[in-house]
């Protein structure tokens, strides 16, 4: 899997704010990103009379636009996919994934405190806490940075999660769960995967192969 | 694959009016559709302001947004994929695929017409030219529906493309090209994935597998 930290924190606090330039310096730096966020209220990203908004409320399930430069999809779900579907399946191709607004979720994170909305934290007992960045100065067992430390929190980022991290060459998604693979298992999975396709037109020198089977 | 009809046709000529009717009167039927629209000059389709939008501004090379009813994926990419990739990682889930403005892809097509703006047709020559909708008298060798009867275009796909199509049960994309199976060949991947996985924990029923695999 590739690596992941959440920012979390209450409504306010200013995560997204925070995300955005950690973003930045990130891209700066050459490391690419991407970032799931979490909207429990729904959301809209068409723009009403667009063709897409168009064949969305016709009743298509799926929607999707190409470009040479991006694409987009939007796809109805019957329930809400868990982060690591999401990331499993779409964003396998980047050094770092950022998420927002999981705060069921289990990876490491920085909590976003603002004196404003809330001095406690909320993830004060949680082992993932990597970091807080505040607006006042609080005691923690963890270290705290000032609110718009972005370089700051970005080099923790770096050291704490990005350093050390192999990225898997295996991901196994089997009836929507992501299953957590030991090293060995990936191993005999990718040399099964890429011999029994070696044979195959054009593909004994495959790099990257997306399988997906569904039982008959 | 999922079978795939496109529906091309010059600009202004109606194809997003004519394929909005047809998705509706397949929903109606209880046929689950998805889209994949071109769009050669790129398109808008986040709020300016929005977190997501402001995410990708930043850099941020993919950004997802999830809700409980449905996720959102907005993708930087190189070189605009095939229609083939998109779908075979992205609209499996779907009965019918429709699709706006490949021209050159090898799909199915229903070429619309509109006496305003061209009354040649485009796909002339073309063996995959299922019908012609048009709003004017015109002779071909293929059907010609009237321009607004969505009911008998929507018939036709049911009858010509539907209707007999077995939806393969594995999908194979190598180095980001969709690889073509033959039935047995289709079969060995499947068994010997499902036979794979089978001991691993929680997935010995598995019905659906997803499978990313890197060479090391």
């Amino acid at each position: 899997m590739v690596p992941i930290v959440s920012i979390v924190g209450r409504s306010g606090s200013g995560k997204t704010t925070l995300l955005e330039k950690i973003i930045r310096e990130f891209a700066s730096r050459g490391i690419t990103v991407g970032v799931v966020k979490h909207d429990a209220h729904g959301f809209e990203i068409d723009h009403e009379g667009k063709d897409s908004w168009r064949h969305k409320k016709a009743g298509a399930v799926t929607v999707a636009l190409s470009s040479p430069d991006k694409f987009a999809i939007i796809k109805d779900v019957d329930a809400e996919w868990p982060p690591e579907r999401i990331i499993s399946s779409f964003l396998t191709d980047v050094d770092l994934v950022l998420t927002e607004g999981f705060k069921g979720s289990p990876f490491p994170r920085i909590e976003v405190l603002r004196k404003a909305v809330s001095t406690r934290l909320v993830s004060e007992d949680n082992a993932l806490l990597l970091a807080v960045a505040s607006d006042f100065e609080i005691e923690s067992p963890r270290p705290v940075y000032a609110l718009d430390d972005f370089k700051g929190i970005s080099q923790l980022i770096e050291d704490k999660v990005l350093k050390g991290h192999t990225n898997s060459t295996v991901s196994l998604v089997v009836d929507g769960r992501t299953v957590d693979l030991k090293p060995f298992i990936e191993d005999l999975i990718r040399e099964a995967v890429l011999g029994m396709i070696k044979s195959l037109k054009g593909c004994s020198g495959a790099d990257e192969v997306e399988l997906k089977v569904k039982r008959k």
